[in-house]
C-alpha cells in the first residue's frame, strides 16, 4: 500500500471562502491522472463541553450547505498557524455559547471527508463548563444554546435529532472517557 | 430559529469531480451575502458488514485529501435518483470487498458537513457478511481488506487508528444496535 505521487498542483478556485486544487498525481500502478480535485478547507476544533450538572452544551442553527436547522457541537475553523486546537477549542466555545471550562483535553484528531478534504477536527472534551464568559456571535449567527443530559443523548442519535457525523463522533469517544471517570 | 432565503445560485465550479455553487442569500435578520460557496457532492454509502464470527469488514487506502493510508469502512458515492442507499452499498460493499451480507438494514441518515456540502450519508448494516461476491475494484483504487473484531474496534478508535468521524459514526450507531441482539 503505497501514497500517490504530486506531479503537479495549482490552485483553480481561490476565495477566501472557497479554495479548490486540482492535482496531477501518478498512481502506484502507474496510471496518471490530472484531474485529482482536493477542497483546501482550515481545520475545526469541536468541543464536547460537560456541565458540573453532567449536561453536554450544544447549539441549534441554520446550515446552508444542507438548507437544515441542526443540532450539533459548538465549534468553529481556526489557523493552526496562528493557534493551536485546545485554544480554538476554548475560544470557538466561549464565542459561540458563552461558556468557559475549567479543563480542556484534546481528545481525538479526527477526519471529515479525507478522500475531498484537506482539513482535520480537533475534538476537545471541556469539562465543569459554566455560562460565565461572553458570547460574541459573528452578524451572521444566529444560535440557540440547548443543554442535553448526558443520560439523553444516546436517544437523540438514535432518533436522528443529532445526525452529523463529527458531533455523534465526539460524543461516542467523549462519553467512554466521562464513563470511565 | 429560521432558514436562510436563496436569491441567487450559481454554478460557479463545473466539473465532474468537483462542483461548486456560490449563492445569494439573504438572513432572517436581513443581512444579505452573495459569496456563500456551497460543495455538491454525491451522498455516500457507508456499510457496517459484520461476518459471522463478529468481525468487522475494514478497508484500508489511501486517501488523497489528506495524503493518508486509512483505515475505514467501505463505502461509496452513489446517484440517489438512480438507486437508493440499500441498494448502493450492497453494490459498494461487493465491489470493493468481495463480502455479500444476508441482511442489510439502513440505521441513519447523517451528514458530514452541512455547512459546505449537500450530501447525506447512509450508514447501512450488513449483517452476516460473506466473502461470496465479486471484488470489483476500479483501476484507481488498491484496496486491503481488514477483518477487525467488534471487541478490538473501540481500541483502535482510541488509538487512533480508525479516525474518520463518518467510520466512527457508523461503529457508534452499529454497535449500540448489535449490542441488544
Amino acid at each position: 500500500m503505497q501514497r500517490w505521487k504530486t506531479i503537479n498542483s495549482k490552485l483553480v478556485f481561490d476565495n477566501p471562502w472557497c479554495q479548490v486544487r486540482q492535482d496531477e498525481v501518478e498512481l502506484p500502478n502507474g496510471i496518471v491522472l490530472d484531474d485529482y480535485f482536493v477542497n483546501i478547507r482550515p481545520d475545526i476544533a469541536l468541543v464536547l463541553a460537560v456541565t458540573p450538572k453532567r449536561e453536554i452544551v450544544f447549539v441549534r442553527q441554520y446550515r446552508h450547505g444542507v438548507s437544515e436547522i441542526l443540532l450539533e457541537l459548538p465549534g468553529g475553523s481556526f489557523n493552526p498557524q496562528l493557534e493551536d486546537g485546545l485554544t480554538a477549542a476554548r475560544r470557538e466555545l466561549e464565542e459561540e455559547t458563552g461558556y468557559v471550562a475549567e479543563r480542556t483535553n484534546l481528545i481525538a484528531t479526527l477526519y471529515d471527508n479525507p478522500v475531498k478534504d484537506t482539513n482535520k477536527i480537533y475534538l476537545v472534551l471541556a469539562e465543569n463548563a459554566q455560562p460565565s464568559g461572553t458570547q460574541q456571535l459573528d452578524i451572521t449567527e444566529d444560535v440557540e444554546i440547548v443543554l442535553i443530559p448526558v443520560t439523553e443523548v444516546l436517544e437523540k442519535i438514535s432518533t436522528g435529532e443529532i445526525c452529523v457525523c463529527g458531533t455523534i463522533a465526539a460524543l461516542f469517544l467523549g462519553l467512554n472517557l466521562l464513563s470511565f471517570e
